[in-house]
């Protein structure tokens, strides 16, 4: 808990602790005097916010180390140097593509890693801890990813031991990209205020990353939160998953792309045809955002009947799990704010009145920044736990 | 936590205590004798079970007190006094309407609880605790019924306050009936061996009590697990809740009765229209079940149905949710071994094949006896919350 807040306030001191934590000050004391002693804290200086006696402040010690996070997109790598208060240091972004395969992709990362550490004046073994998110189904107990449908080469790959060759001292850990998302708005989000609150990505996909009593829920085999194969159309197209109707099928980025193409083609909206000529006969759902802000009412109502679909979905996911807070993300949740009314608009109509009375449906509010921040703290919180447990061995 | 292991396995002694919570053989004993000081635990002999030195066993004082638990059914009420290790010491179970309203219900529930007491020679200073499942949707942190569909008398009617006149001593804790059968699998279940499950019923409407991480899951309003008016049919009849395809409203038991006697007006099954004759033209969902099982494809095809939508139902749950177990229950799963079956094969068919991997889908093994277990541990936890922390007043 100590080691927690200090992660999410900076530095504080004893009593401050005592006083969040609801730990008596003695208890706190002999915590915080053993965390100096395995050299986790240090004393920084005094707390000249209040009269009195001055406080000493605690923070973590300036040698225990380091964090890369690193946020994996279909189309881009996002790395992050930070310290163990979350504050990052050096930060690096680069188009890349996941189908290139673990080998090129992770080599990349690797080698920029080094740099930055070089650029700091840093050694790899003070790196102590590298959280990944990456767009695919994760084994989290393993760190390995299972049958990612966009990342077919990744499979089973070995992530924790490729980078722990390179940096000995670092508990690696990897996790589905919108439960790290969740994570980063749970720890760094504004106005989250919330316990149990969920986290829908829309892109090529449609996944959610929930949050249960303050903390990310994974599920018996860690695949929760899988809700773009939910049904809202029992009649509907036949999925890549051979079901028919998922909601991943008819609103997400790649539906929403073909439904525009259709209609160009058709000659329902000169606007999108003229997009669809300038950039070789292929529409994406960027375009039909683009178009939708210029009045085009055929993409406006394609991005209408999308946020009507996930709406109804996530009516379900409202009655079941009574959320306080929804959070829109992922690249296709930009395409235009009649996204978010109609979700809006089909959570109230289908869930129960007692349900949504306290219920908010927002865009996340680190919008892009989500994943980074939930990659280091994916880092942080494992170290966290390690440290809090003496006996724990570091390799484990 | 010492509390709740007594609670669940009876006599213990410190050495057991230790291992079992994993802390300190001196931090066990200490917390020990701070709890007999306060005549909360006591001695009650030696451990034979071991060769050495005996150890002496701990349990809960025999002058601590008792506990009721009360599971009220829409026309049914069944009410046990147990001691602190949820050992069932009286039981009590008669026919009753809910519509009678909560003056005439629990009138007669105050008196037999009186009755039990004189046989068991208790006074009703010695009740600590009172626990109580009912049919409808409850404010948990008041104990209010908040519009209840089939209980409409009972809207806020203020039932704590009604039994604490009576038995000052008790904390009374009112939950939804769905939860408190969840809660009774939690901690009386055979082979449940599940941190995160669901335990649907299913009767005259479907309600779902959810198990996360080893508690009681009750959602930012109190209303997770309302997943009876999740949407199985976007064209479906409307159900009383105003939307289209709750799947209450198609595969309860009143929808399973009403399709019945329209197969039984149409002339499609002889047994159904024979069964309605001789039941003054009506028929339950229980009429269903026993054509059935004489072999009547007419009900066995409306079990099958009524299965398959509940299933398609799960299937998103188990998606969202990845739960690693599900128990069905309630009045209408008994109706025929055809409902299990069809309900298991649209979750297998409708969910994502790493969420089902390790699913069970089983009927609760405490049948029609969760709901009174429930009952005992939601009111005995409570008191263990509120004895494990000695600031905190007995009436807050």
């Amino acid at each position: 808990m100590i080691l927690d807040l200090l992660s999410q306030h900076g530095a504080l001191s004893r009593t401050e602790l005592a006083w969040r934590t609801g730990y008596s000050r003695a208890k706190i004391g002999a915590a915080v005097q053993s965390l100096i002693e395995r050299r986790i804290l240090e004393e920084v200086g005094d707390d000249e916010s209040r009269g009195g006696r001055r406080a000493r402040l605690l923070n973590f010690s300036s040698s225990i180390g380091y964090i890369f996070g690193v946020d994996v997109g279909a189309t881009s790598v996002d790395i992050a140097l930070s310290d163990f208060t979350g504050r990052i240091l050096q930060r690096f972004d680069a188009p890349a593509d996941v189908r290139d395969g673990p080998d090129v992709l992770l080599g990349m990362i690797k080698d920029q890693m080094l740099t930055m550490l070089q650029n700091a004046g840093l050694m790899p073994d003070q790196i102590h801890g590298i959280g990944i998110g990456v767009p695919g189904p994760v084994e989290f107990s393993t760190g390995l990813l299972i049958a990612p449908p966009i990342m077919p080469g990744w499979e089973a790959f070995p992530i924790r031991e490729y980078f722990n060759r390179v940096f000995p001292q670092a508990i690696v850990i990897v996790d589905n990209d919108v439960n790290v998302m969740a994570l980063g708005e749970l720890r760094r989000g504004k106005n989250i205020n919330a316990q149990n609150f969920i986290f829908i990505k829309i892109g090529t996909g449609i996944g959610c990353g929930i949050v249960c009593q303050g903390k990310i829920y994974r599920g018996s085999s860690g695949c929760a939160g899988d809700v773009g194969h939910i049904c809202v159309d029992y009649n509907g197209p036949i999925c890549h998953c051979g079901n028919r109707g998922c909601v991943e099928a008819m609103a997400a980025g790649p539906a929403i792309a073909a439904k525009a193409m259709q209609a160009a083609r058709e000659g329902r909206s000169p606007i999108l045809q003229q997009l669809m000529e300038s950039n070789n006969g292929v529409l994406t759902a960027k375009d039909v955002g683009i178009a939708a802000a210029r009045g085009d009412r055929v993409s406006i109502g394609l991005i209408q009947e999308s946020g009507k679909l996930i709406g109804e979905m996530l009516a379900g996911v409202v009655n079941f799990f009574n959320p306080s807070l929804i959070l829109i993300g992922g690249g296709v949740s930009n395409i235009g704010y009649q996204l978010l009314s109609s979700i809006r608009q089909a959570v109230l109509a289908r869930s129960l009145p007692l349900s949504t009375r306290d219920l908010r449906i927002e865009y996340n509010s680190l919008r892009g920044e989500a994943g980074i921040y939930g990659a280091i703290y994916l880092a942080l919180e494992h170290i966290f736990t390690t440290l809090a447990t003496p006996g724990i061995d570091d390799e484990d």
